[in-house]
């Protein structure tokens, strides 16, 4: 038998090779285990503390007997009721598991070493994560009070001949939101040869017309949805996108094609059809964002207008500041997070929590501050 | 506006464009509409009739609650049970969503443009989906009395200096599985720099000892598991893979860090921990198997030893003839599959189904062989 540490193991491709391993995310899971407890409030990954329809509960409890068959590789049924609840065909719709899945089959369709691609700095890690994976060459271009910049994106992506263009309406990690007409325009406006990724996650959180018409004629958009956020399933991993008949078969080229999970499909079925727990959930958002705003307003901090389920408060002083009372905040218990770049990460971002969650972040929050100062 | 139909749409690359829309498998559900009503029997996918644990299913629907927060991107818990029941360690286990996402991962690390890549003719096709995938060159090998052979595959590895060599243990579609003897031998002449990716979704079913011992400090092998087949949880989506602690890093480069579902993993949790449920599927799995093969014998017809939860029935005539068993099968609402090439295409593939799923079977046989004839 040969010697077994001498022995080179795989050879890897070079642009693997290259990569180095990073989880865009530290997950809560993973800061629990390296502070030994838990979290007393989860309150950084915008998830949707108020869950999912109690419908959808029930029909994904239902299913679980029937999870030794694999799911419908077509994922027929959900793209069928999709398809009704956007006014689209099903030929518009592809199912995956979670939009970052999405993201990373569109990047691996569309863009090969060198290949250039743009978005907003300190926007989506997944997403630069999966452009960097298949050798793309980011470009990126600053936020400009707040929020991306849909001119300074489209100038850019023409000017470096982009193949994709990434925006998100509403914006993560800051929360704002451009109007439909904005986003209209920009559709529009894309450079030929360019696609616009429009994630749109946190979208039926925002105001009613958010949204422009869906257009599924129009190849120079693809617009990503998802269960996880408004939904509240964000463990289920469902999330679809949304584009030109064209594109969407494309994605049949690369995708997992039995890699939805069969529960999680029954769930965003029900979820779908109860609209009411929808609407429910987004007046307690809407609430828990309000009580955000005043405990930052309590301690002489502003937080930014959100269409999102999440408060993005403005610290008032620098990156470093605000990682400390990021810091003090998960040392208490509180699960928070923040912008990664300047000038956004002056802030801090908090999920929009329960009442409980609340009282924890009310009580960590001043005494957090002190200890950054 | 410009005109919509005057657009190019998005530039795809040129991998990508030159790759048909191919679905590896068609599933039953699209079989299903296409037939315009439901099968009496589902025994083509080698799905496991018997299904989880009931302990996994209650531990899947309390989990269902839960499934607003994204699952553990570590996978700490899972991945710390797997190793204590494979005794290896943490750093020596992956998780994915399935093998075929495990599958594709491993192949995106490895392969590019024109890697050459060595599997047997007519094994797993979702794997020959990846290295087409990702630009990969298929060398294949036929198989020896109707199992895959080893001798040959290293030898055809060695001979095109391949990145991978593909080994399915038990067999897939034949049911055939090698010793634990020839499989540590094949491992130890892995040509260098050279993986042997060895899938052993069946292994559970297989006889005591077939997989030989994991040995965690060996860089050429990769070990594939799944909850899939054995463990009744084809629908949820959760598998591993095991091998050398560098390797299993790699996959952190491209991984979808959050994607797999969290009910899931509560429920293979379950599943591990009830080896005794998992003992009583085997031996119903067994009886089932049994009785395939006695339905077969019963028309003069002989079945392939199984190390499986599937039996290959050699319908004895050529693969025209037995496509149309397939198909006559199908017709009577028995859904079954087939192998693909040429001379294992000369038999069908049945899955070990309840007592109902085997009467039904017990009907349709013959009438299907009549039709065929």
């Amino acid at each position: 038998m040969r010697n077994l540490f001498a022995m080179t193991g795989p050879r890897y491709t070079p642009l693997i090779a290259s990569l180095p391993s990073t989880v865009p995310f530290v997950g809560p899971e993973v800061q629990e285990r390296e502070r030994g407890h838990a979290f007393a409030a989860r309150l950084g990954a915008n998830e949707n503390v108020f869950g999912p329809s109690p419908i959808a509960v029930k029909a994904m409890q239902n299913a679980v007997p029937e999870t030794w068959m694999y799911g419908d590789s077509a994922s027929h049924d959900l793209r069928t009721a999709l398809a009704a609840h956007h006014n689209v065909t099903m030929d518009n719709i592809v199912i995956g598991a979670g939009i970052d899945g999405l993201l990373g089959s569109l990047v691996r369709m569309t863009v090969t070493a060198g290949d250039k691609v743009v978005t907003s700095t300190g926007a989506y890690p997944t997403f630069n994560y999966h452009v960097n994976g298949f050798g793309g060459e980011l470009v990126q271009v600053p936020y400009k009070n707040d929020m991306e910049d849909p001119d300074a994106l489209l100038a850019k992506a023409a000017e470096v001949d982009a193949k994709l263009v990434y925006f998100a309406n509403p914006d993560n990690p800051m929360g704002t939101c451009h109007s439909a007409e904005v986003i209209a325009n920009m559709i529009n406006r894309v450079p030929d040869g360019c696609l616009l990724v429009l994630d749109e996650a946190y979208v039926e959180f925002a105001p009613e017309g958010t949204a422009p018409p869906m257009n599924p004629d129009d190849p120079r958009v693809i617009r990503m949805r998802t269960f996880s956020k408004a939904y509240g399933m964000a463990g289920a991993r469902v999330a679809y996108a949304i584009g030109h008949s064209g594109v969407i078969d494309a994605f049949n080229k690369v995708r997992n094609h039995f890699g939805v999970n069969r529960i999680a499909v029954e769930g965003a079925l029900a979820a779908l059809a109860d609209q009411d727990w929808l609407e429910s959930v987004k007046a307690r958002v809407h609430e828990a964002n309000e009580r955000i705003a005043q405990i930052a307003g309590a301690h002489g901090l502003s937080a930014l207008p959100t269409a999102t389920n999440f408060v993005t408060i403005d610290c008032g002083r620098d990156g470093d500041y605000a990682k400390r009372v990021v810091s003090e905040l998960v040392a208490r218990g509180v699960f928070v997070r923040m912008p990664f770049v300047e000038p956004q990460n002056r802030c801090i971002r908090i999920s929009a929590g329960t009442k409980t969650d609340l009282d924890e972040f009310e009580i960590a929050f001043p005494e957090a501050l002190k200890g950054a100062s």
